[in-house]
């Protein structure tokens, strides 16, 4: 099956409609000349020209073998750990085969297939799900599942959660974008977002014509984020007017890979306080924490209410996802936000929207129940699942210390340790010559770079462009997925591409 | 768990927000007085007052069983079969379960629990699915699905489709929110819809800040489409400078159950053609038509082909989804659009839209492809497959015939049969003093009757106002989903109420 559309309407946006007559009196209403300029200004980078291009190769090779010198493509463009051979957790998987199928539960077989609390937790399951995983569930999702994901969050910070509070989605992202559109107005209406950030932001505010206000991680800090950066950032914006509204927060970041410290999380909030904006917390990494002991994970909720009576007034959002963390069951697309200090009414408009679209999945819903609830000590799943779970994490720590080590070792380049998340966000020095010839391509250099990357390896990482980076440093980011007895053939071909590239344009 | 915050936000848009001081400066940015006004102006009917206050009696009546005289709600207002115990397919589900848990594929019990075309199906999948079912698909759907739909259309058309054409969605709803995004930029842009319609289409406009044009099915003449409506509802919008980009037909009917003839679908497309239109259609019912020899249903796409190069300018979205048909998979949220005669940058930026949400959950996009590519003649569960679809879909038209019956032998009632789709929309002639009544408590006389059958019976049916009605009548939707056993029940319930009803008012 030919892509070849995907690259023409990136490489130029002019329409090819020569098949199309012209001979009507008002003009075809579906062209990119008409489209909402909206859409037409979004950019979204992890699925943007690089990969697009990665899968123009991917088919290339499929037609002819010999057109490259590698024979398949290595995804390092976006955290989807399971393409690239990370394993499902056995319970999980087990679980949802048997809501899908019921009749296996009782099945004069499936004690010979299913360990007992699989087929107790499946029971259990479609206990709370009327008309099983084929019927459309209430809007906010399953109440059993709210209701799992309201204790794992009393566990997880100590304080209790009304389960009234938690709104499953098809991931974090259609959450991210229902809450921003409850808040954007207008042009006028401001989100501060962090630079670098991660791409579903920037898209989801252009695509509802907010106004994008941009705030700096450190990256000579670990990517950290200070007060004072906060207050410089929103100065101008609300000296001009502009009524900012939010402030989103990726933590651990993408795709800087940051843990903040609860120092730098207080001041967040109270900043939210001082200039009263909603706080969006992507908390969708709050498993992938690499240093437990020096840098761990705090939720924003639990922060903010250890601050007591002073942090009464803030409202915030946390969003959470089955797609990452230790399990990476991305296809799944389950996923959700739990909402603090918001008003009941406000609440009753989230509803509202969610039913638009009826309800979320109910198998990513399944999965969502699933993370939150995983088999406890003492029930016959649990070694297993601490096994896997630990061999995955372990993995992962092991991969991000190579390959940070891996760039580390580069001429001119720099990066720093992965706290947390999927990713590395290098910096790379690029030399003078490689900054003319991107100019040449009307491409910023670290677009340069990744396709040049790509072309010569095979191995698809996504530009620093496509996530913001300060003016004159150039990134790209890779996540650390590929699977660890291909690793140390992943890390060599890039020190290798690496020395070429520089020795190109020295 | 209490739902009471859904009725409050519906009764009032007030906000209470007594527990959150207003010491600050800036005002809350979480209010509804402070939201997107396009948020709140937006309606959605399926899931509105009526549907919030059957869970709140649900709810009551857990707490107090005999605090109603009926001891559950019997939910008729979405077209939600499984939820009403109507049997998922076998064949799909035992495929379903397998990909969630390919380890049962190999697993040494597995040909005493599944057929050997079931086997053969998730192997096939699975070779095409990269990662499982537990990796990010591509963003416009997995190929191979996209293969299968293709082949679908080829066979019920008679013409090729380029699967490049084929976009997988989340259900239908989300292609459609996806394509009128793409085309509304601001309230100048039209989309003409029916009245009735199905509210997602009002809702959606409503939240893009597009202008909704209305035309309307002639009740009399079995919710029929004539081409001089259309060019009446046009006529204004035109002179008044309206960019008129789009018309949305649903067919087979929501909620009306018309199966369009052929020269009514020629004339909208002459009509498409001549204000040159986008083509919306809403083909999600195709498989819901009861009388195929007198009422069969046609695509569009194959009317406008057989129509020759007279067509080939026509702008063109047809949407399908997993919800609907014999299979009823709501839960599952899979379903696709086909996009004919859009230029190939057009598709690069609905691409790019899509790849936001990264891609559509994986269960919901093999579960199209199961839809589409249900098992052979010969193979070994087709005679089960038939014996399942043949007895689902008999069984539907029984209750459609049975109910569209009791409603026309209700006084001052008429109905039209239900020709296709999952709905009756009978028109009630409501007594003046109900009238009255309504206009007090500032309500619809629909929403009057809709929730008094709700508060008497239980049944849970959808006021005609939240699909539109002609000005002066008045309608509800009721599927005729509730299961064949206890159908008399509802039919009488329905009977006595409507009696009761019209003797108060009287």
């Amino acid at each position: 099956m030919s892509l070849s559309f995907l690259s023409k309407s990136t490489s130029s946006f002019k329409t090819n409609y020569s098949m199309l007559s012209r001979r009507l009196s008002r003009p075809l209403q579906m062209t990119v000349d008409t489209l909402n300029p909206k859409v037409l200004k979004t950019k979204y980078a992890v699925r943007g020209t690089v990969v697009i291009r990665s899968m123009e190769i991917e088919e290339e090779i499929r037609k002819n073998p010999n057109s490259y010198p590698f024979d398949k493509i290595t995804s390092c463009n976006i955290g989807n750990p399971q393409v690239l051979k990370q394993k499902p957790i056995t319970f999980f998987r087990d679980v949802l085969s048997l809501v899908q199928n019921p009749r296996l539960i009782d099945h004069p077989e499936a004690k010979n297939i299913f360990k007992g609390d699989v087929l107790e937790r499946a029971k259990e399951i479609m206990f709370h799900v009327p008309g099983g995983v084929g019927a459309y569930t209430h809007s906010q999702g399953i109440p059993y599942v709210r209701e799992c994901v309201s204790k794992f969050i009393e566990k997880r910070d100590g304080y209790s959660v009304d389960p009234n509070d938690i709104f499953l989605t098809g991931g974090a992202s259609q959450g991210v974008k229902d809450i921003l559109t409850s808040l954007i107005r207008d042009n006028n209406d401001g989100i501060m977002i962090s630079i670098p950030q991660y791409p579903l932001y920037s898209a989801s505010i252009a695509l509802l014509g907010g106004n994008q206000i941009n705030y700096y991680l450190d990256e000579e800090n670990d990517w950290g984020l200070s007060r004072s950066e906060l207050d410089r950032a929103i100065q101008k914006p609300l000296e001009s007017g502009v009524n900012v509204r939010a402030i989103c927060v990726i933590n651990p970041g993408n795709p800087t890979g940051q843990c903040l410290s609860a120092e730098s999380q207080k001041g967040i909030i109270d900043f939210c306080l001082e200039n009263n904006l909603v706080l969006m917390a992507d908390e969708v990494y709050q498993e992938n924490v690499y240093y437990k002991k020096k840098k761990p994970f705090y939720s924003f909720r639990k922060i903010a209410l250890d601050m007591g009576s002073k942090a009464k007034d803030l409202q915030m959002i946390s969003f959470h996802s089955v797609s990452k963390g230790f399990i990476g069951e991305c296809g799944q697309r389950g996923g959700y936000y739990q909402t603090h200090g918001i008003p009941t009414d406000v609440k009753g408009q989230l509803y509202k929207m969610a039913s638009i679209s009826l309800c979320p999945n109910t198998g990513g819903q399944i999965m969502t129940s699933l993370m939150v609830n995983p088999p406890k000590k003492g029930e016959e799943s649990y070694n297993q699942y601490i096994q896997e779970r630990d061999n995955i994490y372990n993995s992962l720590k092991r991969r991000s210390i190579k390959l940070a080590n891996t760039f580390n070792a580069m001429e001119g380049v720099t990066c720093n340790m992965s706290e947390g998340a999927l990713y590395l966000f290098p910096n790379i020095r690029v030399p003078e010559k490689a900054k003319q010839e991107a100019k040449k391509k009307g491409i910023n250099p670290s677009t340069l770079y990744a396709i040049s990357c790509l072309e010569q390896t095979g191995i698809c990482i996504v530009p620093g462009a496509g996530f913001g980076q300060k003016e004159g440093t150039f990134h790209i980011r890779t996540t650390f997925l590929p699977p660890e007895d291909q690793f140390d053939d992943v890390t060599r071909k890039l020190s290798e591409f690496h020395k070429k590239f520089m020795n190109k344009y020295r």
